[in-house]
């Protein structure tokens, strides 16, 4: 079954924040799973209906990831970063870079247990300004984080 | 001849930075190389009195350092981080964690060509927010930085 989309995107007043929060059927290491192994995460983070090639995956403290989002038009949308502190149950923090904007973002994922097999995801992604957190926020990535998230959902249901 | 000490280091109004500059009396490549060679990065940063042990310094997008100040009292400062991006003439980017106290920065420090064989070393340092900026900027930050540009001062003069 399904979490009921539960996704909240906020930009927090009086800071550069955003702050996201989803709620999935699903245990803590399963969450950890999925965003460490590259063939479970190649499955569920993008668009719907767009390519998704991981260049480049090290989970670990002071590995890097890169992948590319190729839209059905055949327009690519290039992302990279480094892993700060090892992922666990707890989560992971990692620098978030979006090729062709200016700015990186540094993210911190926290995977709450909420009880009964339910996990609280909780993201904190901090932009180099408040200009760039609210262009963040006006790109429509809450669009791309639903459909992902949505994904994530089925991954997670069956692996 | 050492640099006058321009040191200045302010905690951006309405955001949840510091931004410090500082001149010295050297080029982008002397400053690019006494931030990346480990055994000069070793002699300068620091306060003074204090012993200063490199125990990983990779830099390099996806590489990361970690070093242990150590105080004439014994006491041990553990600092870890990554780079995001590769280390250039224009600067480079990397977090910063300060091992016993909670949260990451993201900082990025930008070398920016005076003329005259001078250079302004320009460091903006996003904390996770406003009070863990206001922490930093309290914890007596200055001090330590200053004694470290000073030491810079001499290894640029000297290398």
């Amino acid at each position: 079954m399904n979490s009921p989309d539960t996704l909240q995107i906020t930009a927090v007043p009086g800071t550069q924040n955003i702050e996201m929060t989803r709620e999935f059927n699903a245990t803590r290491e399963q969450l950890l799973r999925a965003h460490t192994d590259p063939e479970l995460f190649a499955k569920w983070c993008g668009p719907n209906g767009y390519d998704m090639e991981v260049t480049r995956f090290e989970p670990h403290h002071g590995g890097a990831y890169a992948y590319t989002h190729r839209s059905p038009e055949g327009d690519e949308y290039g992302f990279r970063g480094v892993f700060h502190g090892d992922p666990s149950v707890d989560g992971f923090s990692q620098t978030f870079e979006f090729l062709g904007a200016p700015g990186v973002a540094f993210e911190t994922l926290s995977f709450e247990d909420l009880g009964g097999g339910r996990t609280l995801l909780r993201a904190v992604s901090i932009a180099p300004s408040v200009e760039a957190r609210d262009a963040m926020v006006e790109s429509g990535m809450e669009h791309g984080i639903r459909e992902s998230y949505d994904k994530l959902d089925e991954v997670l249901a069956t692996s």
